[in-house]
């Protein structure tokens, strides 16, 4: 049986909200981050190969990095279509989504958070130099891509209902993660119509309730402005 | 019959590799970046959803993100066995290196690239002031975090030849660019002796040679020190 080695506040939601989609058996570990540190704890970070969330573990077998725990938990549900198979009309929407999430959105919002760690954690005067070093790069290289892949998700969720097509695919469920990263800092407060219906939609999934509960966090990720 | 648009010196050419390593029938067009600003001409970004290189086109179908189109095209090729099926013993090898090459290495190579562009195009005295601020940053979060991967990834090819297992897989394939990038920036000058003999395995391939043959540039990337 599976193991689910879920770290609060971390990537790992995404497997467990995948596994109650599933309607999935399996074995539900979870982990405290340090209260002061918010850091994995050791024993966390002993079981993964690179020390992050999430990681899954089968007898021997240990596997981390989201979306390859999620096509390899797939793989084991092949009857489901949270992954459209080889030749479905969606398949090329769920793949670009499914792969985009980690692929563009989560490496430009790392380049983002790391920015704004920087600044935000430099004493003055500093922080006022950093700030100023960074506009230019943040409005030409970060923002400027980040609001590309906001104004593509707007326009597809125009076309069709969910991130892999007209219904819930693996692809939405991965994109959970830097979505509500997004909204949580305004970033879909207006402009975007097409998205916050999507968010309604996913919030009144009956799996994506389940594994808020098993979850119970007030939030899925941390919140950092 | 599928179009590759080709623009040098990007992640386009995991997806030119991986036609050649298939056999596929593909048609290839080039693209050079703009010799000043080194973008991408106007024309390649009018292609791509998201102004960024690989893209595919297919009739109508227009396709981005080096890892979807490398599913895409897969799901063509079911005989390849550059994609262990499910149920295949290398199948969690290969999915877990196929995903950290975009979740874990290019995009902490990202963060790292943008720390360094700045600290470089910042005029003294700022850069100074940048590189101090960046120190701490670069050692805990962006070095810790590489080398735990290239460490991981010498493990792993102690074991067995290719990322993706005992043979060469879209694993393999996709992380040709971020490998190459941090070798030429010097990463395995020492103490990788398994990484170092899987570049001298990948170019002795024929795949990979017609693959840069077509490709007849110097270098598969820019090299950003």
């Amino acid at each position: 049986m599976l193991t689910l080695h879920h770290l609060e506040y971390s990537q790992s939601f995404r497997v467990l909200w995948l596994l109650e989609a599933l309607g999935a058996e399996y074995e539900l570990k979870s982990y405290d981050r340090d209260p002061k540190t918010r850091l994995a704890p050791a024993e966390y970070k002993a079981l993964s190969p690179l020390g992050t969330a999430p990681v899954v573990t089968d007898g021997d077998m240990v596997l981390a990095e989201s979306n390859a725990i999620m096509d390899f938990i797939l793989d084991a549900h092949p009857q489901s279509d949270l992954r459209p198979a080889a030749g479905h009309k969606d398949r090329a929407r769920h793949l670009f989504w499914f792969h985009a999430a980690q692929g563009t959105l989560m490496s430009m919002q790392g380049v983002a958070m790391v920015l704004t760690l920087l600044e935000t954690r430099t004493p003055w005067p500093i922080r006022g130099i950093l700030k100023a070093a960074f506009g230019q790069v943040r409005k030409l290289f970060v923002n400027a891509r980040l609001n590309a892949v906001y104004d593509l998700m707007e326009s597809d969720l125009g076309k069709q209902a969910f991130f892999g097509g007209d219904n819930l695919t693996a692809a939405d469920i991965t994109l959970v993660y830097p979505m509500y990263a997004a909204r949580d800092r305004g970033v879909f407060d207006t402009d975007y119509p097409n998205i916050s219906g999507w968010f309604v939609r996913i919030e009144a999934m009956p799996s994506y309730i389940a594994a808020r509960a098993k979850d119970n966090r007030e939030r899925i990720n941390f919140l950092i402005r």
